[in-house]
């Protein structure tokens, strides 16, 4: 990830957040993150009454690829109750827990950066992709909670990178419909998630509930802010999603049938020339580049590429025409970081810096 | 594999073989399935000048989970040329070696039966699945070689379980267009084929000349045979092909918009109930049923179910309505067996019924 | 496996047999075996109170690359009680449930021939390879139950393989301590067992009571008959078991210090030339050859060679001095084939040709 | 890796280096760890003739898992021939190719900092690992090259973590004997180096050479310097060598007999305490600790702590006595990076420090 200015990181951390289901999979993917973020300290960890009371190194069965932070390890797990000491939480909580859990802690007050999918579609909690549909912020406003609490949610993990090659070609060409079919990584099921006996020299050609989400989580993103509304994008979108035995890294297959005709090099270069909205945010998890274009028809691929700018941008290649629809193409995105805690602490980013947080922190800190 | 009928195993082998590329993976699969077949037996084994001369257990590096057949591992390996002791031959060479090797073969009067793709697009050349299209070997009367020599083919590993699946729905509604993804094992790279650091934890979104085959090698398949010559149905395919670390089973995802309308029940009930138009032959080789229908929403799996009924059926899976085109669903076919060799033999096996081979070997066995 | 007579394959089947744990990984490799056995008819399926009642097909998640055999498929699943339409059960249950459960059928009369460790140990218990200490089975009659019935082991799945290769060793030099690293396949740790997130691309350097077991079981197996009971053998055993991304076959490196000097080539001659002392009862599931001596370096591999004669073989490779110790090696075992309920069948075979099992059912069945 | 202290970074980089087989695995890590280094700059990379005059983005097929770092990516490939712009080289080349190339940069001048194994075991060339015998460069002054050229080499990547961990032992109890067995990543065979179809779910428990290094390398490493020659340890080492489905990092089983008896606890102690006798120099590569000690029995594995230190440290867990010899334990090491690259380059840091690169290229670093 891009590094914030200098003169940022000099300063002690602006806000105190904790953590929603911080011993689950996503969870640690937030601890690993925000263990060297500049804007964020983490100061609390919560978890199901099974954890609580025990330190986080004990009761998270640490599954990454790096040691637990030394600045957590002993932190104690406090139970999922609305007073935790902190400014704001990203919640990692699995579907079952997040419903009552995330609507204590808005109700409470604290803003909740979710990463679960409970409220995704509800019609006043943005579905956010900071690069993609920043103005989408602006539902915050319509939730109604005491004390200055809300939700924002990141979408599901095959949605993000799917949506991020889609934004540039909706904007110059419209599109109509669109088949994908995923190839989705064993991270993206959590932990101890999906046995290795389904998983080694195998597919699984369905992921339960996965198709739906990919299928309308676009339409809102894609969707445009009218009055305190955000109308849906008009999209037919056709998905088909495996599981394959990968470790990181969710890949797509795409055809997009377009409502203006273009050629494959006119799609390469919308995708090529795409620029960040909030570039001039500096935000400290934005790639310097969202969409990665590869020319090499091997490329991308999950073991490979999934890692580039810390797992922050997205991969695309393979551009050309469909026989079917018009044009095709395959996308790459890391599913636990910019499909998941990443993309949520970027959502948490771009809301410092439109005021949202500071706002209920009692504007501690001054945004443009 | 069905057995034959106990009368004929109890008689000598009928026909004496010979594999041309008998030391490649394929040639290995020929030898393995032919060791206990009851109608051919090995006579010759063949391969480029560096294994000729060299007894099979050491000019072949033998990839197999099953031993060498001992009747085969101590045979002499003969050149590539076309004086082997045997009444007509597999081939399982590679496309650099097929080209010019099977015409020789065909011109000195050897009936071929080739894995290779070199012939498959050639107006008089059968390229056949003996349930799908047993009537397209008319045009081995085409072939003008002397001494009763011809070429016959089987199609492309990929192509073989997507023509399967769409001969009843093409009969039933008509097909207008399609999409297919594959997720194809590494077995159908050969050996030693894909490097490991290509295949572990990774999927390779391209495949070379794999696409182009997908696209072309149904429209002759579905073809209809007029006069003497086979009219491409005419459909439109776009594929998209990835390699991903599996070892046997290729997966393909499939859309498909039909003619006429249909519901995801019609084309489930028209893949269920299809019929082998060669049934009453008895071919040794021909499963019982052709298009296995899976109604668990996580089958077919390659790793689980590619060995069903021998590798020669066809999974079918996830049938339901497509929101694009019109019905989506997904395919597994075993790619060495199936889509490679096996194929081969049933395509022997078919010829042996219908006359084709016969006629060459004077008429030694008698056919309905 | 090895056909049993033809005689014997025109008779009905003459035992009713009952599968205690059947739905769970090895009760279904049970189901899988036996649908095709010579002898032994499955009557009764048993598992936990959360299965009984359902048919099979429901109440099992199967796992196999084969279909339910059709014959099981539909029969209801009964409860773990002693009352079961059978002579006799296998017995696949896991260590929590096996303890009472093996106890109460014993207790009532049925013969148990068990996959689960709980009574492998124990003085009047036969831990038995039939090929290796097939007069272990006079501790039979030390088992006092009630009408007739007993408890018969087979050892661990690692042991299994290693005992085997030892047994020549131990008889022509000595064995006097031995060191042994074991590779262990997924499938030995059941379904759902190991997460992928724990197998792919990585090995887990632990597996719980595992050296426990390879450390003591094979002292057992090598011991002699004195009287009514077993004289452990003396031999050190150091064992260090670990688990690898393979999905069938464990793998053990050993190195063994023997009493009497022997070198390589001795060694290799001892193993090459052992022949199984029950070779004259023709047990259908008996391997021609126990142990298969491999003299390419590159072999015995878990994914080439597991499936050698039917899975009920040993293949040791790579003997060669060890600079430390005596000799070294290596050896595969099939883990839940020879390992599991293969090895469980062929010693229910041992003991109908051994009156064991013909006793209790009141000599329907007369051996020799 | 350790930041080096501030001050250095803000000079500009003081060696000038070149990469002889640039393009292969190995080369391709030193271009990857080199780019970040603070005191080495890339200003040649050197390969075969084939690869010779192109430039390094199309000459190497980029197998990292980041992107080929800019500054090199353009940078045409020189050949083979010891007139390249650096003060000195690292050597990535394959065995083939170091015997002549290495000696004949050596002979021209250059030192060279070589991974190949071709010199280790020459008397006068140290086999060096900098925090374990950095005594042994003292040999560089035995070789009277002209120019001031020379070679120093790093162990087999194997050798290196089991050198570590041996190190300390060594010290405290002496070292009789051992028997080790590796489980090595894929990685370790370059590239395309190991076909997925022996890689996937298997074992090959042979590496061609491999035992003869593990088993020799040690003796040299722990010996001592005596006059001006390395006097080998006397130790009895035993290895079996297997590659398993792994992308980095060699995992080994060690088990150790003592010249003085020890717990196991001591051991643990042992290594636990091992202090680097280089840690005032300060070295950019070299780990905080050199060995990490794992309590949990589960760890270390390699997926999970391979990238721990930036892959220059080594892990050591499961202590414990062993039945046959004294002392057990598990030995993880990076095998491309402490195992090879990473590992090469802290030995040029100490030769920096040491003054021997100091020399060479005219004192232009004043070292302590």
């Amino acid at each position: 990830m891009r590094n914030s200015p200098c003169v940022r990181q000099s300063r002690e951390p602006q806000f105190r957040v904790g953590i929603l289901g911080a011993t689950g999979a996503v969870g640690q993917k937030f601890v690993e993150i925000l263990a060297q973020h500049p804007w964020f300290e983490i100061t609390a960890l919560a978890a199901s009454a099974r954890s609580a009371g025990r330190p986080y190194s004990q009761a998270a069965r640490w599954i990454g690829s790096t040691c637990i932070p030394p600045a957590v390890a002993q932190m104690a797990v406090s139970p999922l109750e609305p007073n935790l000491d902190c400014d704001f939480v990203f919640s990692g909580l699995s579907a079952q827990a997040a419903g009552p859990a995330e609507r204590a802690f808005a109700e409470a007050g604290y803003p909740v950066i979710s990463n679960a999918h409970n409220y995704r579609m509800h019609a006043d909690v943005p579905l956010l992709i900071p690069e993609i549909n920043p103005d989408h912020t602006v539902l915050i406003e319509n939730q109604m909670w005491s004390n200055g609490g809300f939700i924002v949610t990141n979408p599901n993990c095959s949605t993000v990178g799917l949506t991020c090659a889609l934004r540039p070609l909706h904007d110059a060409f419209g599109i109509e419909a669109l088949y994908v079919t995923t190839m989705q990584a064993l991270t993206g099921a959590g932990y101890p998630g999906v046995s290795s006996l389904d998983a080694l020299a195998n597919v699984v050609p369905f992921i339960s509930g996965e198709e739906e989400k990919v299928s309308s989580e676009p339409l809102k993103i894609l969707g445009q802010v009218v009055g305190h509304r955000i109308e849906h994008a008009s999209v037919k979108i056709s998905a088909q999603c495996t599981r394959v035995p990968v470790l990181e890294g969710h890949l797509a297959c795409v055809s997009v049938k377009l409502q203006r005709e273009a050629s494959a090099g006119e799609v390469r270069l919308a995708l090529e020339e795409f620029s960040s909205p909030i570039a001039t945010y500096a935000l400290p998890s934005e790639p310097l580049k969202l969409l990665r274009v590869f020319d090499d028809e091997r490329f991308p691929q999950p073991r490979r590429h999934v890692t580039m700018d810390g797992g922050m941008s997205v991969g695309v290649g393979r551009i050309r025409p469909c026989e079917v629809l018009d044009v095709k193409f395959v996308v790459l995105v890391h599913n636990t970081v910019r499909g998941a805690a990443g993309g949520a602490v970027l959502n948490a980013e771009l809301l410092v810096r439109q005021g949202y947080l500071c706002k209920t922190i009692k504007e501690m800190f001054s945004v443009g």
